[in-house]
């Protein structure tokens, strides 16, 4: 039995709650949140997990195996290094920190105690983004050259961060996933509408080494909820479109050719549109937050490299450092 | 009576002959393609109508008012000069011309000579466009914050000019028909996947003097057809589908309200989320070529200025012409 | 506090249990089912719950004020009688049973002793179906001309009934509370694809003596999962799409408009179309199980006849008995 | 050449003069309308064409080889018959007439004279259909079960006949192409809200001998247009949505699987579901108006039998006679 006391259950840590008390050679030990009201109605909903105030609580239970941070991000370092200190193995939400330096170090102090860190990168672990990554990686797919991704919908305004840091996340993990290589250089272009200084639209452009870009697009502050993310590669295009119950991914049997021919000593691409059928593969229908949960405690209890480990939330830190400073020189090209 | 000349029937000249052979006041004279089963295929469905090889014989013909050209984009400045020299007026299809200076020219050109000179940007002839620009111009949609357009298909890759070229010119049209003011700068990302130097896939990036942004996605290499502009104000928001026959605006009357207020001496923004219904407004059912076809011609008949004039067109290609330089420099800021 | 015990935690049970078990007001004393594991995973959930493998051991328990009954529909009528009998107040899933006679006798059994009967129609409960009622009974909607009903999708296989005593229970309990009338006959056609007289496939067709007439089509053996509700009135249309989640309703300005005219010493009738917006109104966001418990336990509480009482069961198992009649006769017309 | 002339240029008409006017190895030589307007509209598009006043002068033009006949649906009958015994070939809009003595009447007279009669069951030229037959027609698929259509929408509000009338011809035409055997009972229940005596939502249910069977709602008072057909087979089940310009057809690798199996001395159902991918096959974009011109031409010129000819018309009016004759009695089981 791995004992988990999970830290934070506001909006996203209840899923994170329910989930690992229901997770095989799990004990849910303790949970803890700054609001008590919150707190209340988790050990009321499962009687046997102590509840507290304050996170340091959890982490000084020496009873204790592992913790799961789910607090706001401007808290994740802290609280990370605390646990990691107290030997602790530690699962964090995403983003994993706001510095590349602070994830880099948590990172560090996890290899050197031999201790489990891992990031919440729950898309890594969806059924949906593994098949989309089976696709893309199969041969008839061709090389990829371009995906884009739109995460937007109508709130939820969240403090302390702004909608880069709050969405962006998933999309480089899932980014970073499909195409297994870091961005070379990033842009930003984003602007605050509701608060200053928060921006709650962002454009980003990633360019990476092999030739392949991607575009992201993030908003807090659009009329609908749109989760899709579109692959386009040499041969077949992908879609993966999250929110589509019957259809979450769509590989199209479509592309162009173009040959190089000669016309009259000029060489001249031919461009010929290849049309063909649309695939929907069935998926596996299970809950991601599960399947991340099952895989932390089995790298706690077996001493695996998590597939979302602290260098891969690392990364996608870094990423997001150096968007942010593009953003702040309204759009200029930042190397990584 | 206006009598008219369509020189070029290639893709989207045949769409113009029809409305033109069938609005009140026309007589469409002759037809002009360098491909002569083109031409001979129009001739047979029109028999009244002449077909010739050469747009110069249409331009030559002293009986005909007006001409219409459809030819690659590439030739519109030389064509439509000759026509206007000749004492024509010019309806020419997006975009006016390649170069600023072209399209310049042939407004103060057509201006000198008293002659209607109109540049076919058919959205602004677009019923649900139109309607589209009066609730954006409503008091209760507030300011326009941001509006974000995607135009992207598979194929038609055409001839001489890329994706931004062929497709851009409609939404930027949109853009400065809703907005009623000019960017300020302009970035543009482009890649050419297909053929080299033909950028497939472009994503620009419009800064506005009032504050408002724009960013639009046209692509050649996409596998589905997307056709939509989303207008978010400050109180309400709009989505304007051209694909969707039942729904083309969705009016969203949805958005944030952020308060400024004072928690121990510190000034913070409460930000509440205020949902609401969305409405679906009847569009009238007039095809947008044909509402154009008859300005051009009432233009024509009457001395009015048209509603898409040279200095309207000339607009649109020095943004064009804009983002050109800052797809060269990778995304550089290029100021208007 | 009213003590409630709930018999039955198979496919639908596990979700009275935990709305129940978050209802203020409510104190979930057991649970019970045949299968050991299903009862262990909820005492597991909920520890302060007890266990039981037969639903008799839930009824014995004298501190318990309430029976929630979720077991297969063959088992409802005599688990509701033992249960009313014993004095306890029940809510039973729908169908409230399989014979007419049977209900009539549970909602005259519970009138007697004074104890709240109530059926899970949980569409009556539902923010969706109540505004869509809101919308169908203003004066500007007109009168209901017809309803037509889809609700079909690819599985379950239910044990003991067939897919109309399934599904056509919604349907019908939709039906009557939008119309407020029962149906003076009704049609049913269906077939036995899967398994030998246990019909999959299931049209209805019901008359009322207002002229209104209503169709629906349930099914376990389609596709597509399709949850749909079509109001035809005199003046206006409205849809409900419960898997739609943007617009859930969407109400349709638009019909015909006869007007009788003579022409030539003929009567005659002028059809004209009318078109008009598409309103989808907002949906307050409420779980409508949530909706039903809290309702039960008011009128536990309060002594208040139920929203969907006895004689609203009553008057589905009705129609439902009433059409099996007619599915026996290859669809022959059975007045009520 | 085959010489043509076109009776009826109403709503549909005018569709069939452009395609036969483009149709190769056809010469349009008339068109004909009571209303001078649309033939003076025509002649002006195509000046080589006559135009007339009374279909009777189109007949008995000699010069003409084929009438096509676009009439409203009570005068197909007369008209086609006096083409027949002028020597003409004919082809009839669908239905082919009212009544089946008539459509069988027409179906001899052309044999006994050689003649071409085919009607325009458009349906069965459409690639998309064509494809469904291959679908339901291979192996995997299993044997059709039961096959649902929808073809609704708000008007046009025919004269003359009942929306059955009207819509229906299409459904029973692909019907009896998929199933390729006629039905051997219908009922049919409909209503008549916006004029007396004119039914405008009719429901059609059909039983064949193999043991399919068959649901069809037409209707002119629905707010959306729908076109759908659903075929469930034993082992797949395919969806065709005319209005989807992505999917038109759907192939789900979807059902049950049910087992014989003993338990205690008992035989029973072992129900197991089978879910799998979704193939949207690419369809020919051919126009199928053009194909049925074409194939017209071909039977004509060269003697062969249409695919829709006499008979094939005969049978969708002998199965909408016994629809008309089940509607007045309320819904009654009508052999064939």
């Amino acid at each position: 039995m791995i004992r988990v006391g999970v830290v934070g259950i506001g909006y996203w840590g209840p899923n994170l709650v329910r989930n690992l008390y229901e997770t095989d050679g799990v004990e849910l030990v303790a949970v803890a949140d700054r609001e008590s009201d919150k707190v209340s109605k988790m050990t009321r909903r499962y009687p046997s997990v102590k509840g507290y105030n304050d996170g340091a609580d959890v982490i000084a239970d020496s009873s204790i195996d592992a913790i799961v941070i789910v607090t706001p991000a401007e808290t994740h370092y802290a609280m990370a290094k605390t646990a990691l200190e107290a030997g602790k193995h530690v699962l964090v939400e995403k983003p994993l920190t706001l510095l590349p330096e602070e994830s880099l170090e948590l990172t560090e102090l996890a290899d050197q105690k031999g201790l489990t860190l891992m990031v919440g990168h729950t898309f890594e672990y969806n059924p949906a983004v593994r098949r989309l990554k089976e696709i893309v990686q199969a041969e008839d797919f061709g090389k990829i050259r371009y995906i884009y991704c739109t995460r937007v919908n109508l709130g939820i305004f969240r403090h302390g961060i702004n909608a880069m840091w709050n969405l962006a996340p998933h999309d480089l993990s899932i980014l970073f996933y499909l195409l297994e290589e870091p961005p070379v250089a990033i842009r930003a272009l984003g602007r605050s509408f509701i608060k200053p200084d928060v921006e709650d639209v962002v454009f980003l452009f990633l360019e990476f080494a092999s030739g392949s870009m991607a575009h992201v697009h993030v908003s807090w502050l659009d009329p609908s909820k749109v989760r899709r993310v579109t692959v386009v590669g040499e041969k077949r295009m992908v879609v993966y479109d999250d929110l589509d119950s019957e259809q979450k991914l769509k590989l199209y049997d479509r592309g162009f050719e173009s040959t190089l021919f000669e016309d009259g000593g000029i060489l001249d691409y031919q461009v010929r549109l290849r049309g063909g059928d649309i695939l929907a593969p069935k998926i596996e229908n299970r809950e991601p937050l599960r399947v991340e949960c099952e895989h932390f405690i089995e790298c706690v209890r077996e001493g695996k490299p998590p597939l979302t480990g602290g260098r891969n939330g690392h990364r996608v830190v870094q990423a997001l450092a150096a968007a942010d400073e593009s953003l702040r020189t309204g759009g200029g090209r930042i190397e990584i």
